[in-house]
């Protein structure tokens, strides 16, 4: 490609409502153009980047056997009746009526559609397993579309589907998913993490998440120094980090006005953090006998709301309570709240359960009680994990200590189960002949987001830097006084051929812009491997290499370039 | 790829919705299934198919130096109520409103997003001109969608657009789209057909449909015998088939009862029908001062809407005034309507207007004038090429004569002029530093139709005969009894992995069906070559080869079949 005939609008600044650097970057290196708040139009270098990834992504699924398909986006209502997701999915389900005014959706998702295509037609355990995917755009109404791509409400996502007659070859599908993620994101030339996740609200038993490390990434992982084991803080389980003591002091009640937070308590009154009670107050669930119920973990720690929607009197999703609510049900306000004498049901978080001597809210305003201990001042009840792990913590696998990341959510595989086959009421015959609802799986990738994640993490000051196996161009070629001199441009349009007829991925920068300007914008849109030509160095028979990341360049004979480049590319490809 | 490990739901009998052969082979072969009307899923042979399609369009558009890039499904209203586009299209756009109650639509087409993308990005003539496309997919709320792909809700498309400083330059890009497209449908091994045709309500001075001829086609083709002439019978032109003379009748009033059409005149009154006059009513435009019109064809000719709608008194789109409309006007209904004494105004086909001696209708009751001739009798008005073109007139380039074709449009292309960067007031500099309006063009491709048009124009009554370019498979390898005799599992099992490490799209049926079985099934989905390998012939050293267009079989010897199928498909490749 000859970049005068490219279309490549690069920005001096980035435009301020940009606020992580991937946004940044990618609008400033012409990669994307917003159309609406969510929306983009990808523009010739970022649509390069995007479908080199989905490349990589249809290789390895066809290497396991996945079959490529292609699902419509326009999905009928009657589906997502049948699986409930209908009532069950928010306003970012994207619904219109089509001009018979028959509901419609624009699918973020197709487990009703896959399984209804299936269903039917795979009569027999015979033709399981079965794994189909596609690579297509989805639309997500997301409340507010950020950062870009990353959190965009059109996107290209690879999602397969997997089939199966029982959870043994459930496994094993979802056991090469895995392998192949790995190799997704490895050849990718990405830092990443596969970690134990929540499967949330799709249902299911198992599940995986992909984050490629960056600091700038929406989700904090757990991983242990000591092991393999990584889980998203969503779901990472949390041991009691005390254990249960004999009482050594009497509970007595002592006035602590002013005192409305675990910090102010710590503080005036001398009470180490870790011998005291936050009382969080949430909605119960419908079928909990009171309206309200009480969350209680340790002062240092955070509630998890995601393992608290778990049990069963705790309303989905968590939603706190208001302090007129609070003031009516236990007669205190926020800030003076514990468990002794306390008129509604509470539940423990297995920290606190383990704790002994110590202090929280009296439930009368301005006071609390010290020195409390379970069974003899008050009664222990429902005791569960609804914390979020903590650096330093002892890892869940008994291996280390945990600590902590950011990363960027980019797949996500789930051992689904039998959720949708059963509302579906989908079955095949097992060898016996005996009707039975298959197992699925189903894997997503997040295509569009990783051009994002790839430049959170593979960038620096003066751009973008792209890993190899993803760049929009391996190498560009950099003439100084491309058409003035004839001696470079002859020398340019040589060496561009030559590479072109050998199949390298190069690009001729023969728009004739000042060096500094064309050296800066070629850094910005991250170009691994350049060659610079110009009248001094060809004087000497010789031009400059210089990689993306080197500090300097580097003189190489004029006779040698080509092989020298052909070595230098075929490293690092 | 095993055909025991890839999905193939094959039907022996094609479901009774499916009108057109391609629609029901698509159906039989497992390329596509129905989700919803107008909707479907591609499977993973049909996928393969338009993939291959894809790849080709997109190397021609490479070709001519246009820049791949991906603008969004969704789009906001505003950009289409600058265009005057969401006024003016009808329900077959899909609009929604996003969870902030904006307005958006899932764009059919892209002139709006590619006019507001480029527009303030390109400042000088010197970015132009610039040529952009997309492939993916489109939705179109057809009121009726019909043939399967042929006329979908869901389909894909390769959309371009082009930006010019002057028309020479939209002329240029446009001949080079033109000659794209004809290497486009050449290397799919289609018998095709460029035809001029109406640029219709996307505006524009020229356009050209590309159509694949088929007895199928929704289009009507007019091509001379005599020149390359060739065009939609939308807007081919009718030159006059007559030449005016002198009267040599006097007109007389005669009575007509149960005299409603041309037929019944012709055949009562000894009329040629050369003289009679068809008179037709329509609602006329608001800016007509008559609600309605007259359109007078000559009794064999038929109306041509399209022509007629570009005359200024005619309502665009055409719509047929009722018989209750035209009692109250002129005071006798249809069939007893003429020239002579009309109360409204009427606009006369060329060839009406060069007639004389003629009948029509009275505007009385029942009754006809016969040798009406124009002046004399009735003054001659507007005079409009307003019929439609017929098998034997003049070609209108003045060599030869005209003959039929049905076709099906699977490309068009615009000179679009400068309606959209008007309207979204796009600017840039001409070379004297003054600002102004780029002229634009706009090309299309329908890809998921074009693989129904394929099968249209291949088929047998077995089923599909792919042409090899778009095959999803070159060749098949059919043992008979594979898995239970071990010469020929052995021998299948070789060739297969050895024409796979070669690189050939080949395919095994290791799916142990009955001979008759998998023979219709292979014949059915259409792959170009098959090798048949059984214990019959093998005792003899031999395998069967069978193109899928051959009538019988051929005897290779195994030691020479490897060379002999490369061959084989290097001459069709």
């Amino acid at each position: 490609m000859r970049l005068s005939n490219y279309y490549l609008p690069t920005l001096k600044e980035a435009p301020a409502e940009a606020e992580i650097i991937s946004h940044q970057l990618m609008l400033r290196a012409g990669l994307i153009k917003q159309v609406s708040s969510g929306i983009y139009t990808w523009l010739p270098l970022g649509l390069t980047v995007y479908k080199k990834i989905e490349a990589i992504v249809r290789e390895e699924m066809n290497n396991i056997g996945a079959l490529e398909i292609d699902m419509p986006s326009a999905q009928p209502a009657e589906l997502w009746q049948d699986s409930g997701r209908w009532q069950d999915y928010g306003p970012e389900l994207l619904r219109f009526k089509d001009r018979h005014q028959r509901d419609f959706c624009i699918g973020p998702t197709h487990e009703e559609i896959v399984t209804d295509l299936l269903k039917g037609e795979v009569q027999s355990y015979k033709q399981l397993p079965i794994t189909v995917y596609q690579i297509q755009k989805k639309f997500r109404d997301e409340i507010r579309p950020r950062f870009g791509v990353m959190r965009g409400r059109e996107f290209l996502m690879k999602d397969a589907y997997s089939f199966h007659a029982d959870s043994a070859s459930l496994a094993t599908t979802y056991q090469a998913m895995y392998q192949a993620y790995q190799q997704i994101f490895t050849r990718m030339g990405l830092d990443f993490c596969a970690v134990e996740a929540d499967s949330g609200s799709i249902g299911g038993s198992r599940s995986h998440e992909f984050h490629v490390l960056a600091d700038s990434g929406e989700d904090v992982i757990m991983f242990s120094d000591g092991s393999d084991f990584a889980s998203n803080i969503e779901s990472t389980q949390s041991l009691p980090v005390t254990t249960l003591t004999e009482p050594t002091e009497a509970m007595r009640l002592v006035d602590t006005p002013d005192t409305k937070t675990i910090a102010a308590l710590v503080e005036k009154y001398q009470l180490p953090i870790e011998k005291t009670i936050k009382t969080l107050v949430v909605k119960a669930a419908t079928d909990c006998d009171s309206d309200l119920i009480a969350l209680l973990v340790r002062g240092d720690h955070e509630l998890n709301a995601i393992k608290a929607e778990k049990h069963p009197w705790v309303a989905s999703p968590l939603q706190m309570a208001s302090e007129d609510d609070i003031r009516q049900a236990i007669g205190a306000g926020p800030g003076s709240l514990g468990p002794v004498n306390l008129p509604i049901p509470f539940i423990a978080d297995e920290t606190v359960a383990a704790m002994s001597d110590f202090g929280a809210g009296a439930n009368i305003e301005a006071k609390h009680y010290f020195g409390i201990n379970w069974g003899r001042d008050v009664a222990l009840g429902e005791v569960m994990d609804i914390r979020n792990a903590k650096v330093g913590d002892s890892s869940p696998d008994g291996s280390g200590h945990l600590r902590m990341a950011r990363g960027i959510e980019v797949g996500h595989i789930f051992q689904l189960g039998k959720k949708y086959s059963e509302a579906m009421q989908m079955t095949v015959l097992d060898e016996h002949g005996k009707a039975v609802t298959p197992y699925m799986g189903c894997y997503g990738v997040g295509v569009t987001r990783l051009v994002a994640a790839a430049i959170e993490q593979h960038h620096d000051d003066k751009g973008i830097i792209w890993p190899p196996a993803i760049a929009p161009f391996s190498l560009v070629i950099a003439p100084i006084n491309y058409g003035k001199s004839a001696a470079v441009t002859q020398f340019a349009d040589d060496l561009y051929q030559t590479l072109r007829d050998k199949g390298i991925p190069v690009v001729l920068d023969d728009r004739g812009k000042r060096p500094g300007v064309m050296f800066s914008e070629l850094e910005l849109i991250g170009i691994p491997h350049r060659v610079v030509i110009g009248d001094k160095t060809l004087a000497d028979n010789e031009v400059e290499y210089q990689g993306r990341t080197d500090e300097s360049s580097q003189r190489i004979a004029t006779d040698t370039v080509l092989e020298f480049l052909l070595t230098t590319l075929n490293k690092t490809a």
